[in-house]
């Protein structure tokens, strides 16, 4: 039985593409396509069955395609849409999995034109590593997937990539708007991996001290093991967001230092208790 | 069979406290007793047969156990070897599990006589809660144990509570200067609970962005759900290593806040992938 009653095709099979891939081949879609630069992998999903054929030429499955997923970075997703508007079948819908919204959906605007619908999107999924090879369609699973559709989507065309996002796994799906979203991903995404990448860089870290290393210090520095070619490309194109989030948790940390400083115990415990509160309730 | 030929107590039947007992249970000692102010513990203790018996009046219990466990907060330990020195076993061993070592032990020698021996340690153990109601055994599997002995430590009674770390199932008994525990854990524990308490405590928070948490903020904050007079205690007295580290932790975060400001992708890039091969090479 047919679940899926589109052609579908993946831009870039790399870890979410190709995560994409595998949950939407669970679904049963008419085509799925792919389109990489990277010959090999390219072969590496085609042998696995995770999808039905792929293509270093972007014409050939984007002009038959209904549904357009680009999973590559943020400044390369809308460089291929503007170098391939000419190959998109009209009607078609296009979506992203960037994890930065704004801009994207700003310079997308300025030349998609009213025959094809981008409805921007982020899967709050991912992994410690990056390439297809560990690629998972559970990496959806009861994740978050946030969408920022805009007046000129369609309704239709949004609940279309909304149901697609609960199909493949997902436990969440938020409408926002792109601003927003870019707000909000800087304070629970954007902090954390600068944290985590702060923390690993102190001197004090060395292989010895492996033995004093609790969990606080592994879960804290768990992301650490960052894709820095994106993540450098995220933080530049949401820079203004994430500077005033660091600075807020800057200012959270030096009150905390002051109040150890001065043996406060007192503000201390305060600060203890209220953040300790705010984790509990944390859903 | 009996596995360990010796009396034992444990003072204070928190969370580790209980732990520790329901571990040391496994080993069937000769004797199990535990000490705590708390009637309403000891009943628990005594009703799981977690111990054999509890009791409010400590005189009982050590002036017949080989070992005693203290398991309270660091200055109460202090207190409770001091208040009742007179009450020890001769030839008995003490130990503790706070989280700060150097404190606790210079205070101790100062008043401890010959005849006993007071072997400090630290399991590197805990849950986010905080009674014996959430005790459990399986805390100490595979977690590291410190230990930090002194000249004045007989070899033999260090072996034994070396022995002891080991058969309650921790991975690694690493024997270190109460100094650099100091030092170290100010790093890997204490600067990752100051973190996870500032990054709750920003204002940016509020349950709405919890559809937008993924695993990095889960992970980041998950001890700010912290026992905050015990932590409180542990700060003041590792203050001067906590704050020493808190500015290192600060100094390389504000390195990568002005490398997102000025849209320095080389340098951002460079930290990124330095923290990356860092947390790689963490065992």
């Amino acid at each position: 039985m047919r679940n899926l009653d589109f052609s579908i095709t993946i831009v870039g099979l790399g870890l979410i593409g190709g995560s994409y891939a595998m949950a939407l081949r669970e679904l049963n879609p008419k085509n799925l396509w792919a389109i990489d630069v990277n010959e090999e992998s390219i072969q590496y999903a085609e042998v696995k069955g995770i999808i039905d054929k792929g293509y270093i030429d972007a014409n050939i499955p984007l002009k038959q395609s209904d549904i357009v997923i680009i999973s590559l970075y943020p400044l390369d997703a809308v460089k291929f849409i503007k170098n391939n508007i000419g190959n998109f079948k009209k009607g078609a819908i296009i979506t992203d999995v960037s994890g930065i919204k704004e801009r994207i959906v700003k310079e997308v605007e300025v030349f998609i034109p009213d025959y094809l619908d981008f409805v921007a999107g982020h899967p709050m999924a991912g992994r410690e590593a990056s390439g297809i090879g560990y690629a998972s369609k559970d990496i959806f699973k009861n994740a978050n997937y946030i969408i920022t559709p805009t007046d000129k989507n369609k309704k239709e065309n949004i609940n279309i990539i909304k149901k697609l996002a609960y199909d493949i796994g997902c436990k969440n799906v938020i409408e926002v708007t792109p601003e927003l979203h870019d707000k909000y991903v800087a304070y629970t995404s954007g902090v954390p991996h600068i944290i985590a990448a702060s923390l690993m860089n102190s001197d004090s870290f060395d292989n010895e001290k492996s033995y004093f290393v609790g969990g606080s210090f592994r879960d804290a520095t768990r992301v650490a093991l960052i894709n820095s070619s994106l993540w450098t490309e995220l933080f530049v194109l949401n820079k203004e967001n994430i500077v005033r989030e660091l600075e807020e948790f800057q200012n959270n940390l030096a009150e905390l230092k002051e109040a150890v400083k001065n043996e406060d115990t007192i503000g201390m415990k305060k600060l203890f208790d209220k953040a300790g509160k705010k984790r509990s309730e944390l859903k």
